[in-house]
């Protein structure tokens, strides 16, 4: 500590704490409500190169919401199918089959690759869209204190972290990250629009050792969390850890599938195949299994580039293989382990890599802690801006936990099939190896969340599907994307696109075919109710606070209908389906037809179908701010819908209305025609 | 001038005047060639809000080989119909019906509309990717020298033009163009990525006079260009003008179709409704017509956003029409004319505006004046490169001016549908004015570009389809898009990524089905051939001079077969269609497959019956750097496809090979089997 300065002592209502994939997904939603916070990282600069590099469906549907996956679809590399290769009858490996990893039309987008810098550089981007929040790089924190007596009040600042600004001298935390000074050829690999990371960004630092105290901490330190073994919280897990080489390099090989993602495997060992942009493919290479955190850490100089081609060369033999690029390698030891906690209190939060490590593979790590960081991001983001009840937050660990969970368990299936080692492989393997892929494709692609119930989600204890009426709108699970058709201007939109990952609640009217007259008048007294016009009772879209400067309400209102597009006018669906605003005017963006359109083969007027719904009769859903399914009901189940929206939002404290009466009488719409 | 100072003198090769849309496309293909070019521009910011913004489809193409129309996409307003209104029965307006403005499948894109200041920073961050060019803003050109002498030497300077930098103080141009500063309300349109263009980029000026001797110029300074009064080029059209009124307003109105592109005409007048991005509207208002070039010009300031309102509503009524927001407005007086010439001596190029004005309407002009830049673009980067043959220079006027003529033709036909007063409208206008989009619909869209016959394109005169092996393969016309899939990894693509704007032209193989054990010879003999290992000739790909630092060889080679893409590998292949590189390994991205893709429905296999070719025998193809076909033919031809390329790139000094002997035997592999 610099002696002649006193430490400043500071303010934030939100700390993040590491500014890699999970933490900036939090600061996304700092950035977005405007909330007070600061993101720092121990490192001086941005990634650039290597890392982790495989997005799942689920968090391209994510960067939708963001609006930027248009950017990662332009620079990452995709794939629709992996490859097993064992050995065949003469020795020689041999294709085994092709194994499909994506789902036809499950989801607008496929396994993708692109490096971890990049991901972080659209992120980024989007942060400073909404708001001046930067990472302050080169910040480490050294000492945290906890008072447990603040833990209940919402408004006080029970965390207390020292932090200080590493000197220009200071050797940087080893991980493989170079600076780009250091490593000329590492910048030639960088795009242009990245290089501006060179430069710190960093907000004037009057001193170098500053208190800040916080409502709220989130720990996105990594595997060797800081913030976890300051709260002394345990890991559990596998008794070994495993020894990885990882090279991203421009192959010279006449390997058929080193473009194709493969499991190679034979006598010499087996291998992940992975080709990524700009030529590169990323070679996975298990070195050996040692005893868990053993004292005597494996020694990594021992694994280099030379040692890591030789493997590669043995394993892919009798094809060739060599490399004279190289734009990153490491090499690492980790096993599967999981904290015990990823809370303390509900106001420290753990996230990624701090929670839960594994072996590098299948895509999952980064993806696990992206939709770590956004589910805490979201709600962290809502209760500091008042919006969200304070013990909404307790959902964070009970839905991102068992998922960890779940990693690892697949990790101990997946694991052993790259270091077992035997002297006969064969078609057995390669079936092993497509079994244990294809069980968790599911939850790999992120698609099957099984988030349980809770005051976000509400369904019974082991209910697998929807109502009858929308049998595939699963509480708990994503909206299924589909294509739908705006009723204003005719563009067709993903419905990942469509909401928008602005923090809202969205009730999602399934108004059915309003060419049918009874439909039509059922729609319009949904209508008569959310506009309060009724004598039904309040509107749910007035009864909750709002946060100033963003949304008029927190609950945003979308529908889609299914009669003929041409058929019917925007202007034909009630009021409080498409408000007006004295500036905005109408609200175009808000009436969507399921149906067919003819210039765009992807807008087929399946989302009903997709998502169980009778296309007459619709359903209302309300949509959590992270496109999962919070409540689903009939058109008529206002009462109930508001009923799941008081368990979560605060309410305003002028409210004295009551519900609105259940079953709303929606049905009289029949009997009055 | 300023006394104290010596103008000082520079060299450039290509000087741009006017950095709009058409200026910032040639600038692109300098950038691209590391082509020694100036960019100035008198403004002294880019635009931020207003101006053109209608996207035609084969611009987005163009956008798509560029490698920013992604951003487009995410933020443009598409449309994909358009819709007539005119007077009903009772009087009140009433939707004639809808009108098609997108062909299913002609291109992966559709009418798009984004504003030109975002379009030119999409521009300036492509620019920006691969070179340090800047434009150089409040930068006034002020005299042009021009020595004929020098014409015929392609190492001379015969253009000097004498360049001033505006004072602080000196009056913007008139052209609604406002500085940030001057009004907020602007910079809070601005987005983020944009507001950096709010400083002035600019070298570092060492003097406010300078002197600058180049080899070539491009004038793209818009209607009133200075280049084109300076060559005294006169310009010849119409003797009216039409004098318009435009606004960009969020519209507050219950006019139906206020989000979709219309016209709509009673007897107060016809007006174009645009719908645009971020709740934007465009609409088109004629005002009057008067006498074209009159010294007492019109008196603009008798339009206001008020007057432009006031016109709209009486248009639209019954229905409600007004607006809070405007974002932009203008009046401006425009009549059809055209340049006499578009170049002098093929060393000063017009494009764009420079050369064609007419009235604002189906979003053609700053396409246009997009691919006028293009064209020109490439030809002098490549020419100044010295790859390219001068006199290819001269098919610059040959394609781009007849198609300004028929744009002028166009808007005669079109614009009187606007100014043209009626007491009865009815039916029978909304059918003329269908009748007239329809008849220029291919020509608007930029689908058919009609480029006569020239050493750029190899076609008789007259003939409109490709031969009969290639039927839709037309010389002069660009190669339909397609999806396709690439051999190694399996990734889907547009042909129009694929055939990215580089520079080079390339020889597209349609292998046909290599299966088949005859064409799997033909194909073979052809690799022989472009490997210049037959005894047949030299290669073409080791024929003409290289550019140093860019490419190995103009020429590029890219197989499209139609085998299904399961049942070959990327190693069947001749290495001539996949060369090796000692670094980068073998040209993964060459071959490719015209075959289904079970999770790209856009990728149907259809490629070949686009382009009207047979799926086992194939055809030999050459695209023009800008997608254009230039050259049709059979595999075996590579002798009359070496003639058409030795008539556009200069050949090396040393190349005394002779051509390839005629027919190359190819057909000998039938035989041989």
């Amino acid at each position: 500590m610099d002696k002649e300065q006193d430490p400043i002592e500071s303010q934030t209502d939100v700390l993040i704490v590491g500014a890699g994939p999970s933490g900036l997904m939090a600061a996304y939603w700092m950035a977005r409500f405007g909330v007070n916070a600061r993101i720092i990282d121990k490192h001086e600069t941005e990634v650039f190169v290597g890392h982790a590099d495989g997005l799942r469906q689920r968090t391209l549907e994510l960067f939708d919401s963001m609006g930027f996956q248009h950017r990662v679809l332009q620079e990452g590399s995709i794939s629709f199918e992996a490859n097993i290769w064992v050995p065949g009858p003469q020795g020689k490996i041999i294709r085994h089959g092709i194994m499909n990893i994506g789902k036809v039309d499950e989801s607008p987008f496929h396994n993708t690759r692109l490096n971890q810098g990049r991901l972080e550089r659209f992120m980024l981007d989007s942060i400073r869209e909404t708001s001046d929040l930067e990472v302050e790089r080169s910040v480490l924190a050294e000492s945290l204190e906890y008072d447990e007596n603040l833990e209940n009040d919402p408004n006080a600042y029970p965390i207390t972290v020292q932090v200080r600004v590493r000197s220009k001298d200071e050797s940087n935390p080893s991980s493989g990250r170079k600076s780009a000074a250091e490593s000329e050829s590492t910048r030639n690999g960088i795009l242009p629009d990245k290089r501006t990371g060179l430069v710190e960004h960093r907000k004037p630092t009057k001193t170098k050792v500053e208190t800040i105290k916080a409502r709220y901490l989130i720990g996105c330190d990594g595997a060797h969390s800081w913030t976890r073994r300051q709260l002394g919280i345990p890991t559990e897990g596998s008794d070994t850890d495993h020894i990885w080489g990882v090279v991203d390099v421009v192959p010279l090989s006449d390997f058929p599938d080193v473009r194709r993602v493969c499991v190679v495997t034979n006598a010499a060992g087996t291998i992940l195949v992975i080709p990524r942009e700009r030529n590169l493919v990323r070679f996975y290479v298990p070195v050996q299994v040692c005893e868990a955190g053993a004292t005597d850490r494996f020694d990594r100089s021992t694994i280099t580039p030379d040692v890591i081609r030789s493997r590669l060369q043995a394993i892919l033999a009798p094809y060739s293989f060599d490399f004279k690029i190289c734009d990153w390698w490491t090499a690492y030891q980790v096993g599967q382990r999981i904290a015990t906690q990823s809370t303390k209190g509900n106001r420290i939060f753990l996230a990624g890599d701090a929670v839960h490590t594994h072996s590098p593979k299948m895509g999952l790590g980064m993806n696990m802690s992206m939709q770590d960081g956004f589910n805490i991001g979201w709600k962290i983001a809502l209760s500091v801006a008042g919006a969200l009840r304070p013990d909404v937050l307790q959902t964070y660990a009970l839905e991102r936990h068992p998922l960890a969970e779940m990693l690892l368990d697949f990790d101990r299936h997946w694991s052993p099939m790259f270091t077992e080692r035997k002297d006969n492989v064969s078609d057995a393997k390669a079936k092993e190896i497509a079994a244990i892929a294809g069980m968790f494709e599911d939850f790999a692609d992120g698609w099957k969340v099984f988030y349980p119930p809770s005051c976000l989600v509400w369904k019974s204890e082991g209910q697998d599907d929807g109502p009858p009426f929308a049998r595939h709108m699963i509480p708990g699970e994503r909206v299924r994307p589909a294509k739908i058709r705006n009723q204003a201007d005719g563009v067709t939109q993903w419905t990942t696109r469509v909401l928008e990952s602005d923090g809202r609640f969205r009730i999602l009217v399934l108004a059915g075919d309003v060419l049918n007259p009874m439909q039509k008048r059922r729609v319009e007294i949904l209508g008569q109710v959310l506009a309060g016009k009724s004598e039904l009772g309040a509107s749910p879209l007035d009864r909750y606070v709002t946060v100033p400067g963003r949304f008029k309400s927190l609950v945003d209102v979308f529908t889609v209908h299914t009669s003929p597009w041409k058929e019917v006018e925007f202007f034909d669906f009630p009021e409080a389906l498409r408000p007006f605003d004295q500036f905005q005017g109408w609200a175009y963006s808000k009436i969507w037809c399921d149906g067919p359109c003819d210039v765009d083969r992807y807008c087929d007027g399946a989302a009903y179908e997709k998502w169980g719904v009778d296309r007459v009769l619709g359903a209302l859903v309300v949509i959590r701010p992270d496109q999962y399914i919070g409540w689903v009901g009939e058109l008529g189940d206002v009462a109930e819908l508001t009923q799941y929206l008081d368990g979560v939002l605060v309410k305003k404290p002028t409210d004295g209305a009551k519900l609105p009466a259940e079953n709303l009488k929606i049905e009289e719409g029949y009997a009055a025609e």
